[in-house]
């Protein structure tokens, strides 16, 4: 018999079909539930199919976004968890509710959604999982849920059998699934090319890598039709379950779940009483709705932490790019490399010389960021275990806790607060992750000691316990429980090489930033292409925030040494960045000498804000172009932003967002006449005008350049 | 060219050997290097082999022990690191000196070797390893030395090469190789035997195994020749490094070291500036000399600790053994499985009525415990988590602060300390180590804030981190770890299901215990053979004290339901072990309504003492009988206790142990006539008589039978 508790139904569907199901006998298992979203333009479908197989599907305004795709789990050893179920009880419901992020692109989000909740028990074992939809105007999300039952209490996946079937030949922007890095290039290509593309994607030199076994890519990934979609596959409120890459099959265009295992090749141990992130599709035919959309922070637990006034967006300079330029500066105090953390005695060991996070300089960065307004100073290099750290296998790899002898953290933690500048801390774990958790106590304690409330963190290398991946299940709960731990000891965070972000700074409003992609450090390695910046807020920042460090000035890095790198940007596109790249964390990455050689293009940093009340995506193309607006958080000041690929292109400003009646100054920074990323970065010019909210302004910008304007009330 | 730095040469052999080097040019490769022993009866030899390859080998009076065995390492991916080698230093020292340990089996502990260094340089590669031999009058142990150098910093190894080649088909007393059990039964065969046994000895039903893939069995290995020698292969100071099974060759007898890998293969991971364990053989034609050595314990480190008063034996009883007997007594507090650590709320569930660590019961111990001078009382099940303990992929498994709603901390604490006893903290991990070592330092502070001194720990079921082994390198870190943590916290360890131990309590007297072999729990399960207790002395004991809990006094389980298991030894034999199994922690560990019942025979185990001045071995043949008598220390008190296999026999106890002159009453517990350990294991005799130190009691032991005695000046 089939048992129908229907608890609350708000939609007249489902009233509808109550009545047909009590006419007809029916079972709710035969019926479609169908979800449209409040504005009407999206509509989902779920049913079960054939084999009782449960199924969803999206249209966008009739159009198709997802079609009938596969839901459930694969368990080990080798039990289908996605068939022969029956339906025992739905939901519908509709929420309208706002909320106030501590920090954000904008000061109120609005979270309007209606949602399904579908029970499902399997037949033949009368185990159960619920899924749990949420429709919004600009995209769906939906989770399985496993609720407390008799007969299943854990079980371990061998995967989730997800699908997201596509309409047909997408662009995708896409980087390849790999378990431990994200930080590739991004290719651009039609999806039944990435066969053929996948290799060269992959063949990069990462610090760890562990490809997917099968043609797989990485979320966020961004997609665009051939009649004018724009569709974007991700998950929210990633916690106790590993990161999903996406399967693809290049000739049905059907992606499917693959979800990031352990070195056993187990995909995720699960306790009934849970439920999985949410996977996540967010669909307009508007670019720029995609950059707008709060769906995947909607999709999150709101905030966690009661007291958040410690939370701060910082704008910092540190000791950090002069690691990557080959000028000689080292993380490292000396070139003995036989050290034991705990057992070598620095005071004994001969300095090198050129050891970065000396006393002294740090004061120098301390003192700049005093002179121009800088929250803070990064500050790398700092304890005990750097000349070996490129010891991959090694446990006790770093102390957490104990300084070098040139870096005198008493005299710097009362330096700093004299000048009102605050040191953000380093931890680097080269993926010892044991090892960081076992000391990481003792390390904030440590932080609390000497004034820092921020940390960097990093997770370069393999991971050691030696079972786990970068994105698996394991440290997916090591990332949050740092944040959580952190949010204890009023620590903001911002984790590198970390899994990619699925919005839970909502809940963790301290960790303020991550990296999890490409970065500007990339710009002394292997490169960034032109168009890099210009895809990454439609993929990777779609999680949340990334501290990219822009503000490189000197871009050709020879002028070192013999490292031939060249920045792949105009400096008024480095500018750019600061608007374009939402963070609350920003840093100005170059050497202080070099601004202090451009003090005018500096003035644009010092001024761009790092916290906002309105964001404006005025124009959006992925991988041509971005311009945004935005208003600071309090002030009456507005920063634009706006950067093209690696053709030049006449950007639209449309001024409307400012307040209507008043008159502003603007101060625009553009790409000189002659400026190009290659032969010529560094030509920029600076003008200042008058505008209000009716001025359009058509600003070139030069091949990789941009735009960058500060706007205050007059 | 051949560099020699000759630094010391102590004995004669070596003096001669520089003046033919330098009469005939001759390179220190091409002579062997001879050690004898202190009192001449060991010869060691070294030297480098047909391509140069490191071997040893090790006479007793002239007759083999250790034929010609390779020495060095197989290093990942595939590099032969055991060839090729050239000597570039030896030197020579002898050493003779004396120790106390904290607790023993003697107040004085004489250290009388001599040594022999080797520094070998591999020609193609230049990298270095030194050995380092010591050779005592009881057997020779050696270990490899990694020294700091320049091309060699981290590495890997696949194997250590080390051989063991023996010199006959011997009897063994063998378990099979396992990376996660030490709690087999064990087998006594001919080496040439091992091959058709193996599969029946690992054919048991145990918590978590991992078969060696090849034909090993563990270590302590206890071997005996056809010409009556004893020989015993151990290791000492596993410190850093896997645990060494012995791969057999059972055509050769040569046997080799294998060492626990990882789930990835790795065997372990090395940064030179370091060593390795020693390797052991103890040797002789008298099988008391092999339980009457020192020479692990003097292979390790001394004592780290400055202060270890707070270090005191104990004798406890506990809320344990009711958990095994079949009599409804649960560890969990509820029979609600659905339990998430820091989530579910305990005060909301439902006892289910019969969980063992409830305040009222435990008093019940303590008060025992009172009334009978025992210290400290065992409780297991006090605390959050046991509802789920058989699910081994459960990473947050238990609190180890947070106690059931029937036990009250505090109250018991109270009641206790105003009763002097002790109670004995339990941390069972389930093996979930990661999340042991998060919360190890906050379970230590609960234990020290609420008045424990000890802990016993438990890793029953599979590690995790999922890559790691119970014998592997990271957990040999681990538990040495908890030891050395525990230690800053003045708090005792006695470790269950641990790696076997390899005399690390010497450097660590707070690792007061472990388990680590069959102990008596498997009475109530699979049955222990009447010579398990006549073995494991010669075997699991070498390395350290074992928790055996010996002391059932009603062997017919099924007086409590269903189980039908049967005790496999004698009353007498169970009072017997106390003096036999040598511990400094002892477990009384029956119901003590049964102690209640027989209140006569348990007044042994309320005398015997757990601290010794003197260990006199009188009788001895592994797998048939022991004879112990040990002088209580500080005390004068004497106690004896004789064991046998399933044969009756006559133990002939020669009193000479006690000072000349004196009388003294000897209160003598033995197995009464129709005594049998299947048939009627509970009939016992206790008499009175005076003895002296020319006494000799032939006294008759029943199957698997014992007797106790103690011993006072009159």
């Amino acid at each position: 018999m089939l048992k129908v508790r229907v608890l609350s139904f708000n939609s007249i569907d489902m009233k509808k079909l109550i009545v047909l199901l009590g006419l007809f006998g029916m079972s709710l298992a035969a019926w479609a539930q169908t979800l449209t979203s409040p504005n009407g333009k999206l509509v989902m479908d779920f049913h079960l199919a054939e084999g009782n197989v449960p199924v969803y599907s999206l249209t966008y305004k009739g159009k198709e976004v997802i079609k009938e795709s596969r839901m459930g789990f694969l368990i080990r050893p080798s039990y289908e968890f996605d068939k022969n179920f029956r339906i025992i009880e739905t939901k519908e419901d509709v929420s309208d509710t706002t909320w106030n992020p501590v920090w954000g692109q904008n000061c109120v989000v609005r979270d309007y959604h209606k949602e399904l909740f579908v029970a499902l028990q399997q037949e033949n074992t009368g185990w159960q999982f619920n899924i749990r939809f949420r429709l919004f105007d600009d995209g769906l999300g939906f989770r399985y849920e496993f609720p407390v039952q008799k007969e299943l209490r854990h079980f371990t996946l061998n995967e989730e059998v997800t699908e997201f079937c596509l309409s047909g030949n997408h662009k995708a922007f896409w980087i390849p699934a790999d378990y431990d890095t994200n930080e590739f290039q991004i290719t651009t290509s039609k999806l039944a090319e990435v066969p053929q593309l996948i290799d060269e994607a992959r063949n990069e030199a990462l610090a760890c890598k562990s490809p997917s076994p099968n043609l797989a890519v990485q979320t966020p990934l961004m997609l665009k039709s051939d009649d004018g979609l724009y569709i974007n596959i991700h998950e929210a409120a990633l916690v106790n379950y590993p990161a999903m890459h996406l399967n693809l099959d290049a000739k049905t265009f059907r992606m499917s779940a693959h979800l990031t295992p352990d070195k056993n090749g187990v995909k995720g141990f699960i306790q009934t009483g849970s439920h999985t992130p949410w996977r996540t599709v967010v669909v307009s035919d508007d670019a720029r709705d995609i950059l707008a959309s709060n769906l995947i922070a909607n999709l999150n637990e709101p905030c966690k932490l009661e007291d958040t006034s410690w939370i701060k967006p910082v704008k910092y300079v540190g000791v950090w790019w002069e690691y990557f330029i080959g000028g000689g500066s080292t993380w490292a105090y000396t070139d003995t490399q036989d050290i034991v953390i705990g057992e070598t005695d620095y005071s004994k060991l001969k300095a090198n010389g050129h050891h970065g996070a000396n006393t002294a300089h740090v004061k120098e960065y301390i003192d700049f960021a005093d002179e121009h307004g800088f929250d803070a100073v990064l500050v790398e290099g700092w304890n005990e275990g750097w000349e070996d750290n490129y010891a991959y296998a090694k446990e006790y790899i770093y102390s957490f806790t104990k300084a070098y002898p040139d870096f005198d953290v008493a005299e710097l933690q009362r330096y700093a607060a004299e000048k009102g500048v605050k040191i953000i801390m380093h931890h680097e774990t080269t993926s010892s992750v044991v090892d960081y958790e076992r000391q990481m106590h003792d390390a904030f304690r440590f932080m609390n000691r000497y004034g820092y409330d921020a940390v960097k963190t990093g997770y370069v290398g393999p991971i050691i316990p030696r079972s786990e991946h970068h994105d698996g299940q394991w440290m997916v709960n090591h990332y949050n429980r740092v944040a959580e731990t952190a949010a204890k000891y009023k620590i903001m965070v911002n984790s590198h090489e970390a899994v990619r972000p699925t919005g839970l700074c909502r809940t963790y409003p301290n960790w303020i930033a991550q990296e999890s992609a490409r970065g500007t450090e990339f710009e002394s390695f292997n490169g960034i292409r032109p168009d890099h910046q210009t895809i990454l807020p439609f993929t990777r920042l779609m999680g949340g925030p990334m501290d990219y460090t822009p503000g490189i000035f000197e871009g050709d890095l020879s002028v070192y040494g013999n490292n031939k790198a060249k920045l792949g940007t105009t400096l008024v596109k480095q500018l750019a960045l600061y608007v374009t790249m939402y963070s609350p964390l920003q840093m100005a990455a170059d050497l202080y000498q070099n601004y202090e050689k451009h003090l005018d293009a500096f003035q644009f940093i010092k001024d761009v804000a790092v916290d906002w009340d309105n964001t404006y995506i005025l124009e959006a193309e992925p991988g041509d172009y971005i311009t945004i607006a935005r208003k600071a958080k309090g002030k009456n000041e507005w920063f634009v932003g706006g950067i093209t690929d690696e053709n030049a292109r006449e950007a639209c400003i449309d001024f409307s967002f400012l307040p209507k009646g008043k008159k502003y100054q603007a101060i625009v920074y553009a790409d000189g006449k002659k400026a190009h990323w290659k032969t010529n970065p560094k030509d920029y010019v600076i003008s200042t005008r008058k505008v209000s909210s009716k001025t359009i302004l058509k600003q070139r910008l030069a091949p990789s350049g941009g735009v960058a304007i500060s706007i205050r009330e007059i």
